[in-house]
């Protein structure tokens, strides 16, 4: 999938937010609320957290402005209400804000950036507030530096204004805590805070402080439910040579399989005793923990952790890095993950062939909805062993919707599937062995030549980039471009990277790595990662493709083995069929041809028994028939 | 030619340093010459300019330690003198140097850093010094963050101290200039300085501080000799939107060809007056310039200039980019420039065409060294027009010297050709209308089938970027893997980059592109610019293959034009055979093959024109010979 997706196009009743702005204004200027009055206010979407999916109680832009989209930021003024959002909203912020509020549209030559805007807005020096809670430390300091620039001064509102005047804010959700067990992570948590403990000696920190949701439940083998599609739960951790502090909602620990899980009521060793603290108090506690510090110890955090933590740690003491150890670990699947992972791509690859063929069936007649397909999809999924959620909203779109990359269908937009268009499904499931996050665009019609020639050279980068060889040790981004030089070959390309992480029943989109043109940051790829190759094509107003499979790294055996390095590659853990029908066959080589029949053969051996074995003989026909090799 | 090579491995007197160390030291105590005392003085190689080669006067590190080598750093405390350098130098310095010093040998697990040193050996709270126009802003910035985390201070020591204790220092050079005229850069200085203003204009920069350079040569049109290879001289300018300034030695402009060229002498427009400002008048004159600026206004410089500069510049005021306009706009040749930099390549390929043709006659009679072989290249180059100098010393190695990336020939190395090795040759030459750079690996004799194999990986990955296709924009970095895939599929690398730009009758390295793993922060390629393409391949103590051509990067037409945006390919601008006696021909595609027949077909046209007009029949029969169609 890529990246989160609207959240809807559904027509809203417009919110009016005079009341609300009113009362906003008046507390930027009132010290009881702000240390001294801030002339104006960002309000970003985001959590505690700098989750990618936020809560329903963290979505404070959406209150403010009505503007319910996944991306945005507000700034108040006492003269202006404005809102920058990005194309894939025009539309839907302009129906859903009132006229308080003026939109800017990010990405047009004639639209303001934030900083250009307040510069003509605001005097000179002008104070601008922002819950430090809010911005990761790196976004905070470039933030600051353009406001600096611009004349103003960035500072952190402690309070955050905008739950002030939230009345019905729903509370942070407190769901219950799922325990993992090592049959499916492989490695206690205890141990997993020993290897932590062994990277922290390495870099000389006394503290490691967890800030990311996802890092936190891997590291103590549990899930929740406290977010939509991310099996997570509301926690912050600080880790210490000697001693473990869990920043959590105290009525999770009243769950018994919880308390055994985490030793608490055991005698245990000191160094795994959990102290269990008030999820509030991690930012006064952090503060605690360095005022007694001497100056030759450090604290590691990421630089993706909110400013207002990484704040509390004296320059002195910080050891910041992009990644923790922990989402490093985290990364790399031990043999247990894997093993989970491939079987939850196993029980997908038959939900999805129950729905294509399905689909096969239905389409002709005339009566199936991109909703439709979506709900079928999902009934098809639950019905799967350790099905937990879908792991995103996804994206069922035919014809002209294919082409917009973000796109969920809603009644307004939602098209009935024909034989005359391209119809993409991108789709995930959270399973308790893991997680998924699949696309397939098919034809139930005859495909024109040219979308059958636009699909070729999409599915000759999938093939590209899934069969490369490469030395332990390289970045994803270093191969990107493999996945893109056929289009470019011919004039085409897509805007967007190639594969994201994907989490072992956790986030479907999961650091450090990726493979993509715009992350330079990544980490080296080794075995046992897990992303997805999605190369795209997409044509405004016309159709879309995309191709997406979710790949393991894995160590591959060279002719030569230069200075002794290890070379990796890619094996395809999603086995669904990629249609042949959309193929044109004279433009692969052999080898392409090759790759294709022996992933169809895989698709038959390993999805054919699974649907043999759950007596699914309709499923079982469309994958024999869909994966007869294509000819020589 | 892969970056700067070693000095030599000549083996020379070791210098005695007792005396100098002791003098060094007293100053260090001393404050009239360092405001307060230093514990430790980092001496670097560099100058004021942060150039890649440096003049004799600049030596200070081969001066101060007697190491010679193009890469290392000294640090002198009371107790110490410790020299860091890498694996390219490890015997070659610790021959040169005294008992006095220490060689910490970068690179090996057990060498300490220079931080990990400074920590053990000086006690808390040291203050490090350093000539701050020797450290560009962003090494500057680097090096006190790892100063401070190491709990010392590094301080700015704008004395030089190896300067005050170096008797024989060499003057500055100071050589006649050479005035380009519109015949070979198809821009009068004025119109450059124009669209430099216009750049300064669109980001609010009152002024542009240039500080490299080649930068300088380029802007004004004038070139000189004043750096070994680089056809450079000692200069800084600071543009104004409306006036002039360049600091170099008034000497220089005793030339009445250098007065007119810069209209000097006439009644010129103010903001096209040139004021001629002493060489060493920089530092004080910028900073009476930023004292009378406002606070909106700016300036314009790199992150590559020396700290001493960027530090004078009140950050308020300071727009610091990692490279200048002038960086950014050089690099895009124009058709004048492209015109003489095809003709310089040409006249390069009928001096390696004769090399070549002499060699295969020459070698088998076995009394062919690699510096005879070096210096014949060097005979065959100055017989052709325009020559001026080499581009860089060359490298002439055969055998287990090619393995040697860094490799330069020396009478204690230097090795006899042979019909049972390879030879790996890599030079090029400075024409007033061009600068080249050509590698081409040989054989004499009957190359092992392993050789071929090795040499057909690397010729694939060559073809394989020397033919992709990508859009406008695309940064080269995208690019460095298409070299290395077939390598990487058999289990081999090469630990250099793939590309570098190369100046027109200028560096034979220069920024803001490159294609290479390494380099994350190169700007996008754009049609005009210039590049090389040379994978490799080395195999230690054995043999090593390198193909390196330069590379115009052009528009190309394409099926389709997607987002109407324009696509590039490379037109390569080396026009000399690849032996096909190394190809082992099964390994090809046929879109391969073709690509050699074509190259060679290209070769013959055109070189083989130039050989005919210059009435050398030799290398022609030889050309002909060696561009022979390779079989389908």
């Amino acid at each position: 999938m890529r990246n989160r997706d609207p959240e809807s196009g559904r027509s809203m009743p417009v919110k009016a937010t005079t009341e609300l702005l009113k009362q906003l204004r008046q507390m930027m200027k009132n010290t009881k609320y702000v240390q001294e009055p801030i002339q104006a206010l960002f309000v970003p979407s985001g959590d505690n957290h700098q989750s990618e999916y936020i809560a329903p109680c963290d979505c404070r832009r959406e209150f403010l402005s009505g503007f319910d989209g996944s991306a945005g930021t507000a700034i108040v003024t006492q003269e202006h209400a404005t809102l920058w959002t990005d194309g894939r909203y025009f539309l839907q912020a302009s129906q859903q804000i009132d006229s308080n509020w003026t939109l800017m549209k990010t990405g047009l030559k004639t639209t303001l950036s934030q900083e250009e805007w307040l510069v003509q807005v605001l005097p000179d020096g002008s104070k601008v507030g922002v819950d430090p809670f809010l911005l990761a430390a790196d976004q905070w300091k470039s933030l600051s530096k353009a406001m600096k620039s611009a004349g103003h001064i960035l500072v952190p509102v402690k309070q955050n204004l905008v739950d002030v005047i939230w009345n019905d804010q729903p509370s942070r959700p407190c769901k219950p805590l799922l325990v993992m067990d090592l049959s499916y992570t492989g490695m206690a948590w205890q141990d997993k805070i020993v290897q932590q403990r062994a990277k922290m000696t390495e870099k000389r920190a006394s503290w490691l402080v967890l800030t990311a949701l996802d890092e936190i439940a891997w590291l103590f083998n549990l899930r929740g439910s406290e977010i939509e599609y991310n099996p997570v739960f509301f926690a912050f951790a600080v880790i210490g040579l000697n001693s473990i502090r869990l920043f959590i909602n105290e009525m999770h620990m009243e769950d018994s399989a919880v308390r055994e899980h985490l030793q608490l009521d055991c005698d245990t060793a000191p160094s795994f005793k959990v102290q269990v603290l008030p999820y509030e108090s991690v930012l006064t506690e952090l503060q605690t923990l360095c005022s007694n510090m001497t100056s030759k110890e450090k604290v590691w955090i990421s630089s993706k952790a909110s400013h207002a933590l990484c704040e509390v740690i004296p320059k002195m003491l910080r050891l910041q890095t992009m990644y923790t150890p922990v989402c490093i670990a985290k990364a790399q699947k031990n043999a247990t993950e894997i093993r989970g992972m491939r079987q939850a791509h196993i029980k997908d690859a038959v939900a999805l062939c129950e729905l294509f063929a399905w689909l096969e069936k239905e389409v002709p007649k005339g009566n199936v909805t991109e909703l439709d397909a979506s709900d079928k999809a999902f009934e098809f999924r639950r019905q799967q062993e350790k099905f937990v959620d879908l792991s995103f909203s996804t994206i069922s779109s035919t014809g002209p919707n294919s082409a917009i990359i973000h796109y969920r269908p809603t009644p307004h937009t939602n098209r009935t599937l024909s034989v005359n268009e391209v119809y993409l499904l991108d789709s995930g499931a959270q399973y308790r062995d893991g997680t998924t996050d699949v696309t397939r665009t098919m034809h139930f019609g005859t495909p024109s030549e040219y979308e059958k020639e636009c699909f070729t050279y999409v599915l000759k980068g999938h093939i590209c980039l899934g069969s490369t060889i490469f030395p332990s040790g390289t970045k994803g981004h270093l191969l990107d471009s493999f996945a893109r030089a056929t289009l470019w070959d011919h004039g085409l390309d897509y805007l967007h990277g190639t594969g994201h992480g994907v989490g072992s029943f956790l986030n479907v989109h999961e650091g450090p790595c990726s493979i993509s043109y715009k992350t330079l940051l990544d980490e080296p790829l080794e075995a046992g990662m897990i992303l997805s190759d999605e190369p795209g094509y997409y044509e405004d107003g016309s159709f879309g493709i995309r191709i997406e499979s979710i790949m393991l790294v894995v160590p591959v055996k060279t002719k030569y083995r230069y200075l002794n390095k290890e070379s990796l590659s890619f094996e395809a853990l999603t086995l669904v069929p990629i249609q042949t029908k959309m193929i044109n066959v004279e433009l692969l080589t052999k080898k392409e041809r090759d790759w294709i029949n022996l992933y169809h053969k895989r698709c038959r051996e390993v999805t054919g028994a699974e649907l043999e074995k759950q007596g699914r003989p309709e499923a079982l026909q469309w994958l024999l028939k869909e994966t007869q090799p294509i000819a020589d």
